[in-house]
């Protein structure tokens, strides 16, 4: 409890002595009080935000920065602290039940139709962010006092952390915008789980790197095998399997069976996903998609949605409390040099990704959206960054850079894509006839 | 994470080999592992008991027993250890949200109509056990070996742990049986909420005592009534001003700002009752209340479900796995006496709560219920049983045998329940000709 004190009285506010007077008080009153100002606060300024045209969930990031640490200090995010643990882990909870909506809404033939779409922009997507971060640092322009490595090593390792596309961010705009059940959102989604799965990939390689091991194309090879063997093998048994195991479930007598057992199977496959080498999220997008192949998908749907519409708003809300707004300022010492750095790389940022709009020559669709809508960076560009500060390589200033370009693309992309999407319509994924994107004959 | 694993390998089973090997992996990945596989045995458990006849709870219970630290060893009990910190909340969480539920499906009406028949209940109730637990200490029969403390402080300790109904546990068997709705489930669970406030003032009282105070008439007096004047005023001004607020949430779009305001409207009431001295479930029944009052009553209602039917389990599945399973050996020197001292207080629990369901000689309803209604103890035990421990006043042997009559009356109760309610009937409440309980003429 000291830790979060500590913190808050960092902060100027009146707000933290309500909350010091609470220190003699239990960590599950901590908790409700700062759940439910989360969950209140975010769901009003996501309404603010719908009703002036914005996505909702930039609402939930903005209330997030000013709940946080650097503002009112509401959310913690001090390390230590056992109540920072619990709100990341009512985070995480959000952002798998998150990714297993997706899943749930994917329909499996409608994505290896534009499956070689989406393989397509995601390379592009992930080749190009990291060629950039390595060419950046490696040029006249980067400042090596900012590293504890030598310049390829952090060049790759700055790379690594502009390739991941947020799943759950970008999800969320596209739902929030209604734009869900178009072929860019397909290509969006597909292409954006496609990049987390190499991102994933590249944390492994660059870890090796950090800890100075030789990074050898068999143990790269190894690390892809592992996360596309897991899909495949999930995707694959699950699909045969579950809808047995469900329609037996859906015969029984107890309250909250169907719901109890298809979260269960949510958080096996998402921890499963993770000790086989891939990512939470990954798992609980394939126990989506299995789960949508069962009779009982409508049931799950709508009894998922209330758990979702509690622990999401968490998720975004927690990413908001990580910034730090102290760092806008200009005027103290240091801070422009980390600005600077910040704006280079949210530049790399979003020009590799926009450039991945036009990866697919083959067939037409509005390809700015679709290059928009795979800017955002989220949780995996966090991990990196907070594996590069916690192993030395990187100094704080040049963590903070990092900070704010996964910050500027989480900002910058929902108004993008309303933009995008308002110049260059949707095009419609149910009309079959115009589907620009046909498997069989890719040429055409 | 070591003691975790501490824990797991004074366990015989293979099983925690597999968790073992999780050790490497994140606390999270453990968490789904741990939190699936309750829900998956706690849902089949309840269906088989169900099918047996036995309400679902009593299995969810015993999967708990073999899912706990002295059988399988899957629910982590070690207080040090960040797992068990963590299903501990939710399992609190759990309980709120029951207590929640029960409250919306409160008539605030009709409670107050069976109003002095509840405080008469509760009265006998909790003054019959405390004065039983008190006598025993004092008698030959007690021990003075077990304890560290005078034979009147400690009687009173004793006594005082067996006067909180557990109105989790009693309402879930209610529901289990599907009898919420009559004359004996309004009466049990309004004299379970009036006693379990008696029991948090007791607990002030004897914490006090423990500490080595002197227990004023004046300090009794302000406990209880900040205890009163919290439910009082709570569900006065909620009354008064959730309609309107509630009446504004609902006209606004993003989704799930109804759910997740009534939620964070939950938490807020639950911590605000623990800060005035009260309980969180306490806090938590009072929101059921208030939000039972407004227009959107159906909505919370239907949303509630689906998240209760997750955080629920856990509750009962956690008080479950508190159990020692080797405690019931008594070929194990000294379990002979423990297990002999658990069935005394056990006794003195059951005979003094069967007692109350005559409490109201002006009525007629089925007296053997109410009284059998009323026998489970749970949290509010478990939160004396744990004080009496770390202070150092009872001694592990006799924190056993509280232990042993806090789940001899859980797991007693819904079976004799279930016999109680087959004999006497059931008297239903929405017959408003044969009402028993008229408020304004109690003495017919």
């Amino acid at each position: 409890m000291g830790a979060t004190i500590v913190l808050l009285a960092a902060a100027p506010t009146p707000l933290w002595a309500m909350l010091e007077q609470m220190e003699g008080n239990s960590l599950i009153v901590r908790l409700f009080f700062v759940l439910g100002i989360m969950l209140v606060v975010g769901k009003f300024a996501g309404e603010l935000f719908e009703r002036l045209g914005q996505p909702a969930v930039l609402g939930e990031l903005i209330a997030g920065i000013f709940l946080g640490a650097s503002a009112l200090g509401i959310i913690p995010t001090a390390a230590d602290d056992s109540l920072t643990e619990i709100i990341t882990i009512f985070a995480e909870i959000g952002v798998v039940i998150l990714l297993f909506e997706i899943g749930l809404e994917t329909d499996l033939k409608q994505m290896f139709r534009v499956g070689p779409a989406c393989a397509s922009v995601a390379a592009v997507g992930v080749a190009l962010p990291l060629l950039g971060g390595i060419l950046f640092w490696m040029s006249p322009l980067s400042n090596p006092a900012l590293t504890n490595g030598d310049q390829f090593t952090t060049g790759i390792f700055l790379g690594a952390t502009l390739t991941a596309t947020s799943v759950g961010i970008t999800a969320r705009v596209l739902n929030d915008l209604r734009v869900m059940h178009s072929i860019e959102a397909r290509l969006i989604i597909g292409a954006a789980v496609l990049d987390d799965i190499m991102g994933i990939i590249l944390l492994g390689v660059v870890t090796s790197l950090v800890a100075g091991a030789a990074v050898s194309f068999l143990a790269i090879s190894r690390s892809v095998a592992v996360a596309i063997g897991f899909l495949v093998i999930a995707v694959g048994a699950g699909l045969l399997l579950a809808p047995r195991v469900f329609g037996l479930l859906d015969r029984m007598r107890v309250r909250g069976v169907l719901l109890g057992c298809a979260f269960a199977f949510v958080l096996f496959i998402a921890a499963a996903a993770n000790v086989a080498g891939s990512a939470l999220i990954i798992g609980a997008f394939a126990a989506g998609i299995i789960l949508s192949g069962t009779n009982q998908f409508d049931t799950i749907h709508d009894r998922i949605k209330p758990v979702a519409d509690i622990f999401t708003p968490i998720f975004f809300l927690s990413i908001g409390a990580q910034f730090d707004l102290r760092l806008l300022n200009p005027f103290v010492d240091g801070n422009l040099q980390i600005l600077g750095l910040g704006f280079v790389l949210l530049l790399i940022a979003i020009v590799g990704k926009i450039v991945a709009g036009w990866a697919v020559p083959w067939s037409k669709f509005n390809r700015p959206a679709v290059g928009v809508g795979m800017i955002p960076r989220g949780e995996v560009g966090l991990i990196f960054a907070n594996i590069g500060l916690t192993s030395g390589l990187l100094t704080r200033d040049l963590f903070s850079a990092i900070l704010i370009m996964v910050m500027g693309t989480t900002f910058i992309a929902p108004p993008l894509l309303k933009v995008a999407f308002g110049r260059g319509g949707v095009t419609d994924a149910a009309d079959e006839q115009t589907d620009p994107l046909p498997a069989s004959e890719p040429e055409q």
